[in-house]
C-alpha cells in the first residue's frame, strides 16, 4: 500500500506539469500534516508523499506565479531556486553592473575551470551547452546558484540570446526560475522563504526512519556551519581546496616541487591546515569532519603561465628553463589514471606527515576542550592493502609523536576513499586496517566505465544518452555496474570487518537512484551538498520505509 | 608427484644461477626424451620438466660459452635472444653504420614512441631506464629483437656507458645476451638454431594435453605467417596499424576529420584495408583471423606539426586554422577514458561500416575460393550491450548487401574486446548478442588500478614495486582484481551464452602466470607474439596437466 501511494505520487509529479510554486506545496503539506494529525494517514504514507521538489520550495526563493510570467527560454535544471538581476555575456562588464548594484544571471556557452573562482558573483546561471553532470554543475549546487543548461532552440551571439520568444540583450532584466525550467522576462515577485515549521517537522520524521546519516560536503568552517544548519550530522572536506586560494597555492607550488623536502615551507603549510582544521573542529564538535588528504592530479596545481613560472623559479632559486622542464615532466597522459592522491602522498612522505600532523594537532588544541574531537583521516585513490598498511603506520607515528606532545593519549579513525575497481574487487584485503570507507564515486564511475568526465559530454557522451546507448548518465545516477562493485566491496568488508563505517562522497548520494542504492547495500552515512541535506533525508526515510533493512 | 617435480625444476631454476646454452638445453632435452622412451618417466612429467627458456633457447641464437665472455654490463632481460654488432649512441649516426654494413646495439634512455617506427633497424637493444612492461618493450618482444634493460650501475653519457667493468663507446663491437641478462664486449660465438627435432616433439606432446588453443598477435600476413610458422591456429591483428604507414595516414586523417563523410576517401581506405585482409585470410585460410576495428584515442592519429597540418589543411581545402582549432578540439584530457574504439566507431558510423565492408569483402574474394574463411570481426572498448546491438544491427546491414552482391550467403562471427570493468561486471547483458570474447588485459588493467601505463613506471609504479606497495607489475602479471573481473565476466557470460568463445590479447597471455589463469578461468584461446607461440603451448600443457579441467 505504501509502495503503491509513493509510486502513483512519483507517477503523478512524472507526467502531469503543473507549474511548482511555494503556495502549492504550502497547500499540500499543510492537508498532509492534517491528515496525520486526524490519525487519517499514518507519518510513514506521509513521508512518501513528501516530494525532493517540495523541500527544496521550502528551502529556497521560488517565483510566486510562475504561469503568469514571460519566458525567454525554457531549459533543463541544474539547480534548482529562483534569482533576478541582469543577463550579462560579458563578464569584463560584471564589475561595472556590480559597482551599479546589480545582480548578475550570467548567460554563457560552458563553465569553464577558470570562472570556478568567479560563481559566487552570480546570482543565476543560464549555461547553453554546459553537460548537466559536468563538476562545474556540481559547483553550482554547492554553492547554491539556481542554474539552467541546454535550453531549447536558443541561439547566443556575443551580446543577444536569440529565442523562440523574441531577443534579449546583455543588461536585460530577467528572472531565473529554477524549479521551472525558465528564464523570465523582467523582474517577476519571488516567494523568499521565512517559517520553518514544515522543514522542522519533515526533518524529525526522516530521522525517526532512516537509516542512514546524512554528511554535507563542506571544505571550510563556513561550508561546515552551513550544512549544519541544514541538519548535517558531519562532514568531508577535501583538504586541497584549502589550497587553491592564491597565497597558499605559491607555497604548496613550492612544496610540491620541492617534493616535501623544505621544513620551514611544510612547516608554514603546516599552520595553515591545522588553523583551518580548527576552525573546522569548532563548528562541527563531536560530529565527524572527515579529512580527506591532498587528491587531484598534480597538474592541477602547476603553473604554466610564463610570469607566474617566473616568479616561483625566483623564489625557489632555480633557473626558470630548469623549472619549466621539471613542471613539464610531470605533465601526465592520463592524469586521472595518474600520480595522484595516495601515490603522491607515498612518494612524498613528508607532505602526508605534515597533513597528518596538522590533523592531529588541531584536533588537541586547547581550544577545542570538552569538545570531544575524533580526528578521522581520509586517504584517497587507493588500490591496494599494501598501501594502507605502509599509510596507516606512518598515521599512526605522527600520532605518537603529537599524542607525546600534548600529554595525553586520544582516539582517532584512518579511512580510505574506495574509487578504484581495485580497491572495491580487493576489499577484503584492505578491511582490517581500515576504521571507515567513503565511495568516491565520480573516479570510480570514470575507472570503471572509462570515461574521462571532463571532456567526454559534447563528444559521445550525450549521443550515447541521446541514443539510447547508455540508459542514463553515469555521473549523475549511479551506475549498474559501480552498482555492482559497491556491493562486492561492502559484502567484502563486512566478512572481514563488521566494524567498518560505509559512506560514499559526491553528487551521486544527492539523487534519489544514489540514496535508494546506498540505503539498500547497508551503508551508514551520506554526503551531499549542504542545502541538499534536508532533501536527502527525506529520501533516506523514504527509502527505509519502502525496503526496511 | 607431477605437481612435486614441477614445483622442485620452478624452484631450481629460479635460485641456483648458471649460464643458460644451446649446449645445456641440448643435453637436458636428449637425456629426457630418451627416459620417455624407455618409459622411465611419463610424458606428462616430461612436459612439466621443460623451461620456457629451453624452448626460447631452441628457437632463437644463444651465446655458446657465455662464461667466458667478457662483460660490459648487467640487466634485465627485457627480450630473450642474442645478438651482435656495434654500440650506438647516436641514432644520427645509424644511416653510416648502415652503409658500412655493421648490425647495431642501439644504446638508449628510453625507447619513445617515435622510436618505435626504426625499431627493425637494431640487432639489439640495451635501454637503460626503460620500463620493461611499457609498450615498447612488448614491441621489441612482438619484433624479437633481444633487449635488456635497467643495468645495474650504469652511467650514459652522449657517446658512453660508464660501467663496472670499464667504459665503452660509441662503434665498439658487443653481444647482447638476452639469456643471461648481459651486454658482452666484441663478437663471441653464437649458436644458431638450425634443427627442429626437439620443438617438434615438444609442440606435439603440447598440443596433447593443452585446453588452451595458441593464437598469434599479427598485424599484416608477414606476421601472420610468422605465427603460423611458429605454431599459431589463428591471429588477432589490429587494423589501426595498418593506418600508421606514412601513406596511409594522411588518408586516414582525411578521414576522421570529415568524420568519415567522404565516400571516395572512404572507399580508397576500403580497397586498401581490403587488399590487406585478403593476404591475411588467403595466409590463414581457415585457421580464424580476428580483425579488430579501429581502437586507439583519436590523437594518436591527428598530426600536431605546423608543416604537416598546413598540408592536410590544403589537401582538405580548409583554413589552416580551422584546421588547427578542429584538432585542438579533438584534443582529451585523458584520452585512454576518451573518444576511442566503439565510441569513434557508432558517431562516425561511416568508418565501421567501411572497415566491415571490407573484410566481408576480402573474405569472398575469388582468390580464396575453397580456403572456407569465415570472418571475425572484434569491437573495441565496449561498455555496454545497447553499443553491441548497435553495432550488430550495422554489421548486419553490411553483410545483407555484401552477401547479396556476391551472390551468396557465408557465416560471420561477431565479438568483442573485454577491456572496461563495466563490460566485465555486466558480462551476461552483453552475452546474447556476442559469439566471441577477447579480454584486452592492458587497458582493463589500467582501469581498474586506475594506471596509466605510459607514464607511472618512473613516477611511481617503479617505486611501487620496490617498497612491495603492488607484489607484481600488473602490467606484467595478471593482476588479483583483474582475475576476479575476468572470472566474473567468463562465469556470468558463460550462464547466458555456453556458445561463446574466450580468449585473450596482448603480453598477459604471453606470460606463466597469465597462461595459467586464463586455463584455470576456462578460456578458450589465448594470444601472443609469433616467437612466443611455442613456449605458451608449452605452459598452456603444463596447466592442463596440474589444474586438468
Amino acid at each position: 500500500m505504501r509502495l503503491l501511494i509513493f509510486l502513483v505520487s512519483v507517477f503523478c509529479f512524472g507526467c502531469g506539469y503543473a507549474e511548482q510554486s511555494f503556495e502549492q506545496v504550502s497547500t499540500k503539506l499543510t492537508e498532509l500534516f492534517k491528515k496525520v494529525e486526524q490519525q487519517q494517514i499514518a507519518v510513514a504514507d506521509a513521508v512518501l508523499a513528501i516530494e525532493e521538489s517540495d523541500i527544496e520550495l521550502l528551502l529556497k526563493p521560488s517565483v510566486i506565479n510562475p504561469e503568469e510570467a514571460n519566458i525567454i527560454a525554457e531549459g533543463q535544471i541544474a539547480c534548482t531556486g529562483a534569482s533576478q538581476g541582469v543577463l550579462c555575456f560579458d563578464l569584463s562588464d560584471l564589475d561595472r553592473l556590480k559597482k551599479e548594484g546589480k545582480e548578475i544571471i550570467w548567460v554563457t556557452d560552458y563553465i569553464k575551470n577558470d570562472d570556478l573562482c568567479h560563481l559566487h558573483n552570480f546570482a543565476g546561471i543560464f549555461a547553453i551547452n554546459e553537460d548537466p553532470s559536468s563538476h562545474a554543475i556540481i559547483v553550482t549546487r554547492v554553492y547554491n546558484i539556481p542554474c539552467l543548461t541546454l535550453p531549447a532552440n536558443v541561439v547566443k551571439t556575443d551580446n543577444e540570446l536569440i529565442t523562440p520568444y523574441g531577443i534579449y540583450k546583455h543588461g536585460d532584466e530577467a528572472t531565473l526560475d529554477g524549479f521551472n525550467g525558465r528564464l523570465l522576462l523582467g523582474k517577476v515577485p519571488l516567494h523568499v522563504h521565512s517559517d520553518d515549521t514544515f522543514l522542522k517537522k519533515i526533518s524529525e520524521w526522516s530521522e525517526h526512519f532512516a537509516n542512514l546519516e546524512v554528511h554535507g560536503n563542506a571544505d571550510c568552517a563556513k561550508e561546515a556551519k552551513e550544512a549544519l544548519d541544514y541538519g548535517a550530522r558531519g562532514v568531508d572536506p577535501r583538504t586541497e581546496h584549502m589550497f587553491f586560494l592564491p597565497e597558499r597555492l605559491h607555497l604548496f607550488r613550492k612544496a610540491i616541487l620541492l617534493k616535501g623536502e623544505n621544513a620551514a615551507i611544510l612547516d608554514e603549510l603546516k599552520e595553515l591546515q591545522k588553523a583551518d582544521f580548527i576552525d573546522l573542529f569548532q563548528t562541527m564538535g563531536s560530529y565527524p569532519v572527515k579529512i580527506r588528504l591532498l587528491d587531484p592530479p598534480l597538474h592541477e596545481f602547476l603553473p604554466h603561465q610564463e610570469e607566474v613560472l617566473a616568479v616561483l623559479a625566483e623564489d625557489l632559486g632555480i633557473p626558470l628553463d630548469k623549472l619549466v622542464s621539471q613542471v613539464k615532466s610531470l605533465n601526465e597522459a592520463n592524469p586521472m589514471m595518474g600520480h595522484r592522491g595516495v601515490r603522491l602522498l607515498l612518494t612524498s612522505p613528508s607532505i602526508l606527515k605534515m597533513q597528518v600532523r596538522a590533523i592531529f594537532e588541531a584536533s588537541q588544541h586547547p581550544s577545542l576542550e570538552g569538545k570531544s574531537v575524533t580526528p578521522h583521516i581520509v586517504i584517497p585513490m587507493i588500490i591496494s592493502s599494501e598501501e594502507v598498511q605502509v599509510v596507516s603506520q606512518m598515521v599512526e607515528e605522527v600520532y605518537q609523536e603529537v599524542s607525546h606532545a600534548v600529554g595525553k593519549t586520544f582516539p582517532y579513525r584512518l579511512g580510505i576513499m574506495m574509487e578504484t575497481p581495485r580497491a572495491c574487487l580487493l576489499a577484503g584485503e584492505i578491511a582490517p586496517y581500515v576504521d571507515f570507507i567513503s565511495f568516491g564515486t565520480n573516479d570510480l564511475t570514470g575507472q570503471t566505465l572509462a570515461l574521462s568526465r571532463g571532456d567526454v559530454y559534447d563528444k559521445f557522451l550525450k549521443f550515447y544518452l541521446d541514443k539510447g546507448l547508455l540508459k542514463a548518465d553515469p555521473f549523475s545516477e549511479i551506475d549498474p555496474a559501480v552498482k555492482k562493485l559497491m556491493h562486492i566491496c561492502v559484502s567484502q568488508m563486512r566478512k572481514i570487518n563488521s566494524d567498518v563505517t560505509v559512506g560514499i562522497c559526491g553528487e551521486h548520494a544527492s539523487q534519489k537512484v544514489g540514496v535508494f542504492i546506498c540505503h539498500q547495500l547497508g551503508f551508514d552515512t551520506v554526503s551531499c551538498s549542504a542545502a541538499r541535506v534536508p532533501v536527502v533525508k527525506l529520501l533516506a526515510a523514504q527509502a527505509a520505509i519502502i525496503h526496511p533493512r
